[in-house]
Order: C-alpha cells, then structure tokens, then sequence
C-alpha cells in the first residue's frame, strides 16, 4: 500500500486527500503532522511537501522519494540536515504548467496593450487612449526555456508575438523561437527582448542577474514579468530604471520576502503591478496524476521526471 | 487616379496618409478640410471618415463608397443627411481584427485570474492569494459572432475554455464552439455562460440587452467584457448585480458616452476596470490594404466586404 507523507501549512488537505483517493482509494495519505513513528515508515513511502519543517524530511528518511508541491524546490533545500539520499522531484504537473502559460500571456498581452499605464489613468480617473503596436513587431523574451518556459512560447506564437529564450543550457532548434545560452549570450538576449519573461529557477547563477547594469542592455521601454523567483531581479535597480523611464512596467508575481512588507514602495508604484505568488499554482488533480504516475516509474526503476539535478542546482 | 477623401477629428493623418501610399504612391489622398470643390469630385473617389461632420458625406456625393475607419458605423449613420446611394463598408482590417481578439484574450485571463480583485488588492496593500479553476471548466460565451468574435475564439480555444456564441443571425456549426441565437437562446446562451464578452454592433435590438433581469440570467460570480458598444448594457443594472455579488467583476472598453465622464461612479468602483476604447484600434497598414483592396472591388464589379445591410442595421 502506497503511503503519502504530506505537509503543507496553512491551506486545506482535504482537497489533497479527496484528489490522491480519486485514483487509487488505497493510498495511505497521511497529512502532517499525522504521519506516524518514522521508525515504521513503509518500504512504499513518499513524501510530497511544501516548506516542511528543517529535519523533518531527515526523521523521515525512510522515504523513497520527496515531491515538491512547486515548480520550485528551494524551500527543500534550505533545510540544513536534508538527507542526501533521497531524489527530489520537482512539480510539473498539467495544471501548473497550464497556469503559468495563462498567467505569461495575460501578462504580455497586459504590457503590450498598456494596461498597466491604463490601469493607473483610471485611478486618476483619466481618459487617455493607448495606441498599442502590432504583436509581430514585439520580441517577448523568455529567461528559463525549460517544461514552463515551452509551454509559455507555444501559448504566445498564435498571437504573433517573435519569441527569443534565454537558457543556461543548449535547447533544441525550434520554428519561431530564437535561442540564446549562457553568460556570453545575455546581452544580446536582452538587446533582442521588448517585453522579458523570468521563469527561471532559483541558483546561484541566476541570483541578480537583472541590476542596474543588464536592465540597461534592454531597448528603451522594454517592460517586465517575473513569475520565477523573486531574487532573480535587485529590485531597488528595476524601480530605478522605471522611474528613469528606460524601463515602461513591470509585473511581478514573486519576491525575495513575501508576503511583501506594506512599507515596501513596490506596492504604490505605478509602472508596477504586484500579484501575490499565483501565476502558476500546483492544482491538486492533476499533481497527484503526477505524483502517482512518478511512483510508477521509482517502483519499476524508470527515471524519475523531473528530478532535482544537484550540479545544476534545479 | 483613385482619390481617399479623409476625415478624422484629433489624431495623426500623416501615418494614413503614408500607409495609402506605401501600396500606391499614386493615390490622390486628401486629408479634410482640403478635400476640393464637390463639384469636380471624380469618377474615382472614395470616402474614409470617422464621426464625419453631418452634412459633409451629402455635399461630396459623388463619392463613390464609404468606408468606416472603425468597425462601428454608428459615427456615420447618426448624419441625418446622409446620401442613401452610396455604400458604406465596415472596417475589418486585420490589424483591427487581431487587436480585438489580443484584448478579448487578455480580458478573459484577467477576469478568470482574479486580476479585478488582485488590482484592488494591491491599491490597499492587501496580500491575499487567489486559487483559480482550470480554464476547461470555464464557459466564455462571445455575443456577437461575425469577423471579430470567431477571431477571439480562435484564440480562446488553445487556452482551453470552453466557448458559447450568441447571434441574431445563425452561424455554421464549428468544433469548439456552442451557438446559441436570437431572443429564443438568449437565456439559455447567458445560463451558461461565467465569463461573457460582449463585442455586438449598436443596434435597436442590442440597446439595453443586457440589464437587470437578463444579467440575472447569468450564473453567480460570473463577469463581463464589454469591447462592441456601450448600449448594449444598462450600466447602473451592471453596477447593481456586482454590488449585490451576483457578478464578481466587469472589463469595459466602451460606454455611452465618451469620454466617461468624471463623476461617473464606474471610475472608482473596486470590481470594473475601464479601459478608453481601445480594445480593436484600426491599424492604418492594415486598414489601407483592406481600403484599396474593396476599392478594386468595387471597380471590378465585385461584393464589397462587410457592406453595410439597412436591414439589419450593421
């Protein structure tokens, strides 16, 4: 019998259960902090967990596998005794995947036809039209080419938009998209980018990697996305470049500290819409396919999917 | 030599002067008020006017067809005056086509994510997170189903939502799509429909359709788009279903009367954004291939696109 170990604070695991049970009425979900003795963890337990408690994983490490209910696994790795023994999964479930592509384009199509400055105007109460460029004659620019980032392009083609990637790894050719890999094809990524997507993961490399010195390299009223990792972006340096007016707006979805302080300028800034961390939220259907489908594969000594790559860091 | 008599009141008429003769450097392009003396108005002359002085389209009627600068020819058709010989064609360009279904698409991934809520959200410094439903359980249902409408639902159906189509005329079936018509389908169609999008023409049959008591035909917490023409919604009966929550929030691109004015309560109400129509701007390179392309029509003896028909009054 497959047992679940699951932890998540905060929202409801009844969800969780009823979406795990759907598919197989035998699974053994056990929801923190009812997982019982570790001492009797099965030879068939998983855990799926979101932020667990520093140790927590170590006590249990009798588990085969750990999934992480997000895309991101940094709120794993944080925790200093992490037993090094078990592969770690990252989310990519249908579901995720689908909200992230819906939350990009919505967010493009948002830069592209102005809204944040219409947004703005209407708390002025101020009539003023914005005549928007067409599609094709915009370059959305996409930093981290990976399962999100693909579905991400595949959803902007039909409107028109030219799509560029940035990668730290080589990706395969692709009809209409423009690859660009690594440090030494950075500038030119950004010189080539109007509207830029972060949906990259968080390392060490890409820590900082748009300040003051490579939001320059985009063209003037370039604007932004971030729906990765908010430590992608110094954010003093993007309201700087904003407020000088090389940049045009910007709409972020994650930040280094979130929820994010209501003294932080980020919230009354205009050129900024902020969304609280919800472009690509795990739906539980289709994670506990995903889960399941993985188990599968660890059972019968198939590669797991999306596994954590520790060299790479994601 | 084909002569464009031109009028449009407070924008640019160097770009469509320039779009005209990109195609053919030819073309006698006469910007008003330097249209010429009516008399020697020749064999080969053609109007294109937005909200053309009344009067005017009577006084130069040797023209020989009228094009609108806009999808809408309300503008023109308020002229008491006007000459009854000469056609009037509808702009469907596909700039303007494209434009309507980038905005539609957008407006329908604001309303589906919770960027109403997330936008006023943010004007309080509240950090409240929102779990949307997958876009396949969600019924988009398009009133008005011509040119632009089967546009934006091409452009739907990859996000995954499921479409409606509501017309006065009845359409072909299509994969994807539910066609509901006419007064008969009205309350079905609105029935099962959670985010509507309303891109009809202004006619008598259109004015006022959707009010307190149809709009209560729509399911709970549903929304709207609004991007055809203000009359087709009582706006105080829209105000009134989202203050009871009946409707969770509203996308509005035109209004009755333009530019809203500053007293108007839709300015500051937390679940309606109002945008300066501009959801499908007419792109002048655009516009001037579809202009000359009827224009060679006309001459060979060929239908005209998107004609005007009395009877059905668009």
């Amino acid at each position: 019998m497959t047992r679940i170990l699951f932890y998540l604070e905060e929202y409801s695991h009844d969800i969780w259960r009823d979406a795990f049970h759907a598919i197989d009425p035998t699974i053994d979900f056990r929801s923190y902090p009812d997982w019982g003795d570790p001492e009797n963890t099965t030879e068939d337990t998983y855990s799926l967990v979101w932020q667990p408690k520093p140790g927590l994983l170590k006590e249990y490490s009798g588990s085969k596998v750990t999934f992480s209910i997000g895309a991101g696994i940094d709120h794993i790795m944080r925790d200093p005794n992490l037993p090094d023994h078990i592969p770690i999964v990252r989310m990519a479930d249908d579901g995720l995947k689908e909200g992230m592509a819906e939350f990009v384009v919505m967010s493009v199509l948002m830069l592209h036809r102005g809204m944040v400055d219409l947004i703005d105007a209407q708390s002025r109460k101020h009539w003023a039209r914005i005549f928007a460029p067409a599609a094709s004659s915009i370059n959305v620019g996409i930093m981290g080419y990976g399962a999100l980032g693909q579905k991400c392009a595949a959803a902007l083609k039909p409107l028109g938009y030219k799509i560029n990637s940035w990668s730290t790894s080589p990706k395969a050719a692709e009809d209409g998209v423009t690859h660009y890999q690594g440090m030494a094809g950075l500038e030119d990524f950004l010189a080539n980018t109007n509207i830029l997507v972060g949906i990259l993961p968080n390392t060490q490399e890409t820590t900082g990697l748009l300040n003051m010195e490579t939001l320059q390299n985009l063209p003037k009223r370039a604007s932004i996305i971030n729906a990765g990792r908010g430590n992608l972006i110094v954010i003093d340096d993007l309201i700087k470049q904003l407020d000088l007016k090389h940049l045009s707006g910007a709409i972020l979805d994650v930040f280094e500290e979130e929820p994010v302080d209501k003294a932080h300028p980020l919230w009354e800034h205009p050129k900024i819409l902020i969304t609280p961390h919800i472009a690509a939220v795990t739906r539980p259907k289709t994670a506990a396919e995903y889960v399941l489908r993985n188990i599968e594969n660890y059972k019968n000594g198939r590669p797991l999917e999306n596994v954590l790559d520790l060299k790479r860091g994601y």
